[in-house]
């Protein structure tokens, strides 16, 4: 027997089941818009899978061919997320374009995407000028014009009849396609397959996971055009949850009443949204318990920030981590069962950046490429792959950060004998003191546990004697003040002493790049035209060891 | 770009891969054994791991190729939990035989899957007797002797350097073969791919279906020969859950016992054991409120046990709906978001067989293969397609059983309009009454809901005027009798008139298959040969329309 038939090999893995699933077992579930914190628009998954069924008939007859790319400028609505499902049944790929990038940034990468169609929101029209003249051939299509001057997504949808039959793809072939905001060269494709897309879709459903369920009313803060808002639609359209759009620009209260209002039961954003959305409902009162989980992700949250969402506002928290990269997600982290019922214990593990996902492998690495054990201390460069992990760039660029199959995450990390995952430092953001590494993460964390600190920033400072120095920016709470001498003091009894920033600044808060990740480059801009350098009263000298 | 690179595609779906996170991730973790109600063995997930890649290499070392057949008959014990991983790891494909059959239909078995080697628990060699005369060259390996007259698993296992590499495989390549007890005809081999096997792993995991994770512990009260223990097994290795396992021949006090010492949070079983659980558990006071789900599967549970495990003992009970052909699992039975709050609706749903898993397709037809709507109401055959649904049998034998790529379940159903599953009935065991069908599981159903009636199973029997007529077998309540004529009153109210048995047999217990569903096939013989008629006083004549 040397050939022996395999069980449902025939039966590829593909998104686009994902509507007919929840057209033919979740109809009457909903789908709900918000605007500015107003209800504005809601359907059912019926009439939700009718219009997508006919937009992507309608990308069809526009002439899009498999393959093609289709890409959007668009915040988090109703009329996206029909995209996100009407792109990959025409068989073209989605490309989520960040609408926080700078024009020029946007013509760059919808020109190296070759984007056939943009989607964009009316208001967001003229990040798309630079496009425009340097792509005439493109279509631009609006998702919430009227159809005057440029053709409209209501429009198109009235016109087309539905879809008959997906077009056909392969599990292999590309479904969506995001880039990497980067915080170094030009932006970096990302393609994602079917097959990566789906494999991963079951991953955020996972009890061990996100756990989203057809008990769930998930809302999208996480933006749709930010790594596929995390997978987290696909994951409500396979499991029949009701979905919440906080629609475009939300701001915090917002979102405040929006969890409130719709009950909803699952949310996602970065810590920093999440430290704004604690300060806003407990001084407003909101009460948030119909969330059974709160994940934070994109950047490390602090303690103070996972105790206050448990504490304080009575939720569980979670975090997941992840990049582009990886689809996005890469672990969960979810305290163990022996930690359930000791919150202190269940902190220190929501702290960390979580486990492994099912499905996916992992190794750290030192200078030399020798693995690093998983002992909780020593660290080594994180690498990762499995079957939702990107093994190349779009275009093949950027080789380098791959080795033999892995993914080169360019995070420092330690993993533990329970597999919990820490990311000690960005590999660049590591601080190379009289031959010693210093995190500067771990000081960033100790500089939160400090009261009345916000949120707090370290970069690398050259140094005639140590080669490198820590330099910490750090911002108070809002209506408190901070002394630099005082913070610098209470950190000596929390760190190392020859982990003493050789500066603390005291800023009024930190710069965050357009996916809300702290920006280290222009922190360190600042400090290469040297605009605090003496010129600051906010500032004080470290002491070294 | 007519090739675009795809996302992880080289990273194959096998399911090795779980013994490898299992070590890694969840080294700690326990797996417990017990033999006639009494705690034996246990140790952890790190020796666990350790002893399935000695068992592997020893494989190998025994000339196992890649695509063999290795067979067990065993019982639920953490031997045969090794050799759920180590046949794999080997490169091998697990062949769980039956130990409920016959010597000669195990011989049948083992000679069509070609078994090369067969791991057997001591107490069970005699019903290999006739298989080792037919397979003199067949090797014999007991899972616990001592290795005096056959070798032994700990032997092999003491004699290995551990697998440093499982012996690779692709993600098409068969994993794991069972065969169909069937009602009708030989057994037919179902063969998993390594690929089905990790996808119906995931769907084990999701929030919505059995949702195993980390925080379980499961007893694997389901035998290990019966579809891989409905895939729970690889379920709790991939999400590091402790395991617990019963031993040989576990009686239903000792099943009782394990549930409440090890604090078990999952576990399935045939409605028969449930019944007798839940009766057991009643009479002796046994808590088991430690368990977070109840899974029922195998054949439909009546109303009243559903209800008597949320009510009685305050457990959340669900259902599975499966099929060897499935890996088995093809829908999960959970009530909705809408639902959940209320018990009368969700026993109600509880009762339906559920809805589809993701990942899988269905639809229903009639005679002339025509499609029948989901409306709830009109009923026709299931036919199945996905990734773990078989797509022919082993050896390519029974070609009739698909059609244009699906399985054709042989089950009449009705699907509503929310997606959930409802069997009628077996194709076969429908009755043709005037020209008219009558369905035998709800006359059945109907029976079940009469005080006293702990059990009902209906066939069709010949008649002259109406074609067929169903004929009941009813058995009681222990300590409990019935009369016919009573019963038969009571259903009057319950079923059509034209539904009425045209005979009830008041019987002690209802024969079972070695699967434990009910076996009508032999209700059949026993009403070919005649045995009820007229000698038989506990039979009551029904009445025709």
């Amino acid at each position: 027997m040397t050939s022996v038939p395999a069980t449902g090999s025939t039966n590829p893995l593909v998104i686009t089941d994902f509507l007919y699933r929840a057209r033919d077992l979740f109809s009457a579930k909903t789908i709900t818009q918000y605007q500015d914190g107003e209800k504005t628009f809601g359907y059912t998954y019926g009439e939700y899978a009718e219009r997508v069924l006919r937009l992507a008939a309608a990308l069809v007859d526009l002439g899009v061919r498999p393959g093609d790319r289709v890409a959007t400028l668009a915040w988090n609505h109703y009329r996206h997320l029909e995209l996100y499902m009407a792109v990959p049944l025409a068989g073209a790929v989605l490309h989520t374009v960040n609408l926080r990038l700078e024009p020029d940034e946007i013509a760059y990468i919808v020109d190296h995407a070759d984007d056939r169609i943009v989607f964009v929101d009316t208001a967001l029209l003229p990040l798309l000028d630079a496009t425009r003249t340097q792509r005439p051939g493109m279509q631009v299509i609006t998702t919430d014009g009227d159809g005057d001057v440029l053709p409209n997504q209501d429009g198109l949808i009235a016109l087309a009849n539905p879809l008959t039959t997906p077009v056909s793809r392969a599990e292999n072939d590309l479904a969506a396609l995001c880039y990497t905001s980067g915080t170094t060269g030009s932006p970096k494709g990302v393609g994602y397959s079917h097959r990566a897309l789906y494999l991963h879709t079951f991953t955020a459903c996972l009890a061990d996971g996100h756990a989203i369920s057809e008990r769930d009313t998930v809302c999208h803060v996480v933006p749709m055009f930010h790594a596929n808002a995390w997978g987290i639609p696909f994951a409500a359209l396979m499991t029949g949850a009701n979905q919440v759009l906080p629609g475009p620009h939300p701001a915090v209260s917002d979102i405040g009443t929006i969890l409130s209002q719709e009950r909803v039961t699952y949310t996602g954003m970065v810590p920093t949204v999440a430290v704004d959305l604690v300060q806003h409902a407990l001084a407003s009162g909101t009460d948030l318990t119909c969330l059974r989980a709160l994940v934070l992700g994109g950047s490390t949250p602090t303690p103070e920030l996972i105790r206050s969402i448990e504490e304080d506002l009575g939720i569980r928290a979670y975090q997941g981590w992840g990049m582009t990269e990886l689809s996005p997600m890469g672990t969960f982290a979810r305290p163990p069962r022996s930690a359930e019922n000791d919150p202190q214990r269940r902190y220190d593990y929501v702290r960390r950046q979580g486990r492994l996902l099912p499905g996916l492998h992992w190794k750290l690495v030192d200078d030399t490429g020798a693995v690093v054990p998983h002992n909780g201390v020593d660290s080594g460069e994180l690498l990762m792959r499995g079957p939702w992990v990107a093994e190349r760039y779009f275009r093949d660029e950027h080789p380098e950060a791959f080795a033999d199959g892995w993914l080169r995450t360019g995070d420092i990390a330690t993993i533990d004998s329970e597999g919990y995952l820490t990311i000690v430092d960005r590999a660049k953001d590591l601080i190379k003191s009289g031959g010693e590494w210093i995190s500067s993460v771990a000081i960033e964390q100790a500089l939160t546990t400090i009261p009345h600190v916000a949120e707090a920033a370290v970069i690398a400072v050259p140094h005639e004697r140590w080669q490198e120095r820590p330099l910490a920016f750090v911002a108070p709470e809002s209506g408190h003040t901070l002394d630099p001498a005082e913070v610098l003091n209470s950190l000596t009894e929390i760190v190392p002493r020859w982990w003493l920033p050789e500066r603390i600044e005291i800023v009024e808060s930190l710069p965050r790049t357009s996916v809300g990740k702290l920006d280290k480059k222009q922190l360190r801009r600042t400090v290469e035209n040297d605009l605090f350098v003496d010129t600051h009263n906010g500032s004080v000298a470290g002491r070294l060891p």
